[in-house]
């Protein structure tokens, strides 16, 4: 019974440094939001797109895992916003420690927003809290209509899932449907977007979706649920 | 000096039991290899492909680990061939322990080639020897340019490049040479093939790479190199 009760209040180190840095962010009123994915998913194009919409109307920060290049970092730096790459050496995944190292070089005061776009890997991502309000999930539409069975922890950790590169559904077997329903037999709260950064469909919706989520959070103490 | 003879000595419990894996392929002469790709890069698509071409011609057992479900085994069950499946529970890799457990499973004697398709995961399979004798990475095409540069040890640890669904190309801003050439300036001697399972688009080249290193294996006592 002991080591039950145990169980319960000890938290891993890595969610220690989770908690830290949601109350950074608290404090500051930034919405942080974490983007997983398979590689080359999407995940740079869509912060790419999603600066491009909402540049003058949030501020946004990006900070970017990879294993190695600064690729995305200067990719995303182009667009004009505050931006940082956490290059892994090797690991699978970004840890709340070292997002928490990161984030003392952004001025928080001046951002709404902070997005992270984790390593690509649609596995070990899924198991470490980096303090984030919201966790995206992105499945494009080339990896094909098996990804959320095959993939379960990604779904259930999600808070939106977004299928992207619809536009090349066409030339797929990609049924948004049976995504999506697969999607809500692992999680069945789980709100699902379909778009395409390249023909634009959809991204009204997320756009949207991004809005409130930051808007609100900026003018509450809470998140929504 | 002392513990650099013992760490050049010492193998992991990984590479031990891998070396025991090799030694059971060896003794049946049966040719091991493992494809390794992001989730939904087509290596199921392809071990389909490569059974329904050369079943006539070799012996072939397929070995399968997902996070969940057995819908890839069943699909490779049905083109008449061997298969099991593994299923990691969450875990990110296969690793030799399982695999030697699973071969069990299989009447070696009878086999020329195992494959082994691995959890979908650009990273930490790299890291897991199995004991196969030849290591296949797969890049799909909607995964972009980036991928070699961004996933350095898939590529450096590989004995063979796949870049599928070649078929997509023309949809993405995927240019094969970009990609090839940045694979060799990670490991210069990789052999490139492009292909797409849907159109056809090399496959003949890749099932002579097959076929000609699984009859020198059996004709061989060691692997040609």
């Amino acid at each position: 019974m002991g080591s039950i009760i145990l169980k319960d209040r000890v938290l891993s180190k890595n969610d220690e440094l989770a908690l830290e840095n949601r109350a950074v962010f608290d404090k500051r009123k930034v919405w942080c939001l974490n983007l997983i994915s398979s590689p080359g998913a999407g995940k740079t194009t869509l912060i790419e797109c999603t600066v491009d919409r909402l540049r003058e109307k949030l501020s946004i920060g990006v900070l970017v895992g990879d294993l190695d290049t600064e690729n995305d970092a200067r990719r995303i730096a182009a667009h004009g916003v505050a931006v940082r790459q956490i290059i892994t050496g090797g690991s699978c995944h970004l840890n709340a420690k070292t997002v928490g190292e990161f984030l003392k070089h952004f001025d928080l005061e001046s951002l709404d927003v902070m997005i992270i776009e984790n390593v690509g890997n649609l596995v070990c991502p899924t198991s470490y809290h980096l303090g984030e309000h919201d966790r995206v999930c992105l499945i494009s539409a080339p990896e094909g209509n098996d990804k959320p069975l095959k993939y379960p922890c990604a779904i259930h950790t999600a808070d939106l899932l977004l299928l992207t590169k619809i536009d090349l559904a066409p030339y797929t077997d990609f049924n948004p449907e049976t995504v999506r329903n697969s999607a809500l037999r692992i999680k069945n709260s789980l709100p699902v977007i379909q778009l395409s950064c390249k023909s634009g469909e959809g991204l009204d919706r997320w756009i949207e979706w991004f809005e409130n989520r930051a808007r609100s959070f900026r003018d509450s103490k809470e998140v929504p649920s």
